[in-house]
């Protein structure tokens, strides 16, 4: 099925170029915008994103350019999709084109470091006139997997349920199976604080811990980003769905996640600094590390993974020191202490 | 710090090894029963299980028998380490040991088959003066990495929080962490029931699908044990714990675990019978598939992908078929359906 309304992909990383894949399966005019008008050009005419998503051939319904009026312009969805840390920036250049019946999708998984606001907060504040027109995709997504066309499924969350089917309809294929979910906030904090524990798990690898030990990580990681997303409004079984659960296992458990390799790096002894220098992709646990430590401790949720990934990355702490502590903490009478409040006896 | 109590460990395959060799650690009287009474003198000789468990060294502390009576007679604490299969014979045949204060931990993951009861029920019908005292052990334990003193988590449950403590308190120890829970039932249907998701996600890596696919069929896969936990009278946070997720975890993406190889020689046409006759360990999923078809069918609970395994397992369904069904039904307005009931919109 072909549908001619426009759709805009603002981002061409890795996941902007996926969606735009995606997307160019089922509508006519998708338009992907490049930050450089230079690898425009050149995705333009060879179909593919070499650099961040190579084998991934762009179908030809998908134009590319430099120009993000032009890609932006009379687009009826709009797929923000560049990092976190670039999307009040983005939401802001594509004031002038959006339109009033324009649906906003962030695809990007972070929290703006400087506010701690969500991504949907950012835009909302850039683009108020959008606020109720705004949704999230998130989920266990590789893009490097989904422009393979490899079985996917994913979740848009948005208040509106009109906003969520309408993007649903849009995206949803054989291959790219969509949910919907009205708890954007539980969704788009999963998205973002999964990173961590990405973080954390990488370290266990780097470090040589096995498979018992990175799985109670995640476990109890899960746990205490689903209490901090609680105290932020979210739905805590939005952690515990595709958004949550499975964008974690994808995270913590491949060889695509970059938050993961990035925690291997740090257990072979580079600072955050060097990593960030050293990549050309963003590591967003990284910068959701600093923004969460300040969240748990403004709404007094126990966050100890996160902690102590904070000391590794802001104030040099060994990480073989800070897994350690995690695991060998000297408690004796534990009962399991789940995300929503401890299991009772009868 | 050694405790004189004497401990029996019934059951010499990987985990009952792995058990005897972390209580050798604590604990100066450990007896390990084996069912061989060649194999028993040839690990009490070397101090090494070499046909399950190569490479752990069991402490002088353990002693090895083939005498079942020598092995369980005037331990304090006794713990079923044989297959699920075999629970209810080795409760009869411990029935003259068993003290009045003894306790009993069922460290056997599975359903009995032909009345699908779980192994505390199935203990306590053969030793009805024991239902007081009976507790579970189960959580992301690999005995491989358990056997080598890496860092690892688990869960000890019991409706009495007595039994509960005596049991964290006789395992307890640095590497080997464990959390109490009063939910038996569900930690116990936990750890028997993912085993068949396993077998589903060694399907998927068997078929080439990637990490997007597994992790969806994962989290989708704990949504529907839950609800059949939930309907049996389980916690539904249980399987949000380690017991839950982080078995779950460390079963479908480990090297270690029996089920998921299963799942990818089944994805490589081989039968269940097949799987069965070639491996001397016993594949639990394979069982459980069974057990659990009839559970969801009795409780009336939607088990969607427990009823393609059961297909593949019991109905010569191929392996890609019943994946490809869960992956791409028909639906088009999906709202994910977690564990506990549906989200819902405002």
């Amino acid at each position: 099925m072909t549908v001619t309304m426009k759709i805009a992909v603002i981002g061409a990383g890795s996941w902007g170029t996926a969606l735009a894949a995606v997307l160019g399966q089922k509508h006519q005019s998708v338009c992907l915008w490049v930050r450089s008008p230079e690898r425009a050009a050149h995705i333009e005419a060879t179909r593919e994103n070499t650099q961040y998503l190579p084998g991934c051939k762009l179908p030809q319904s998908v134009a590319v350019t430099g120009n993000v009026s032009l890609a932006a312009g009379g687009a009826r969805l709009i797929v923000l999709a560049t990092p976190s840390h670039a999307i009040r920036a983005t939401a802001a250049t594509i004031a002038p084109c959006v339109g009033t019946e324009s649906i906003i999708i962030s695809a990007a998984k972070g929290l703006e470091l400087t506010t701690v606001k969500r991504m949907t907060e950012v835009i909302a504040e850039e683009l108020p006139s959008m606020a109720g027109r705004l949704a999230v995709l998130s989920g266990p997504n590789h893009a490097e997997e989904v422009g393979l066309g490899q079985p996917t499924a994913t979740v848009i969350a948005a208040p509106s349920r009109t906003v969520a089917e309408f993007a649903q309809d849009t995206f949803m294929l054989p291959y790219f199976r969509v949910y919907t979910n009205p708890d954007s906030i539980g969704v788009e904090l999963a998205g973002a604080l999964k990173n961590i524990i990405a973080l954390g798990a990488g370290i266990a690898d780097g470090l040589g811990f096995g498979d018992n030990a990175k799985s109670a990580l995640m476990t109890r990681g899960l746990a205490e980003i689903t209490r901090l997303g609680m105290a932020m409004g979210a739905n805590p079984l939005t952690f515990a769905g595709l958004a949550g659960i499975g964008d974690l296992i994808a995270t913590c458990t491949s060889v695509h996640s970059r938050n993961r390799r990035a925690g291997i790096m740090l257990a072979a002894g580079k600072t955050a600094d060097q990593l960030q220098a050293e990549t050309s992709m963003v590591v967003e646990g990284i910068r959701a590390a600093k923004a969460a430590y300040q969240l748990a401790a403004h709404y007094g949720v126990a966050m100890p993974i996160t902690e102590q990934i904070h000391q590794v990355l802001y104030q040099n702490k060994s990480p073989k020191e800070a897994v350690l502590e995690l695991m060998t903490r000297s408690r004796t009478h534990e009962v399991e202490e789940v995300a929503l409040n401890h299991l009772h006896w009868n």
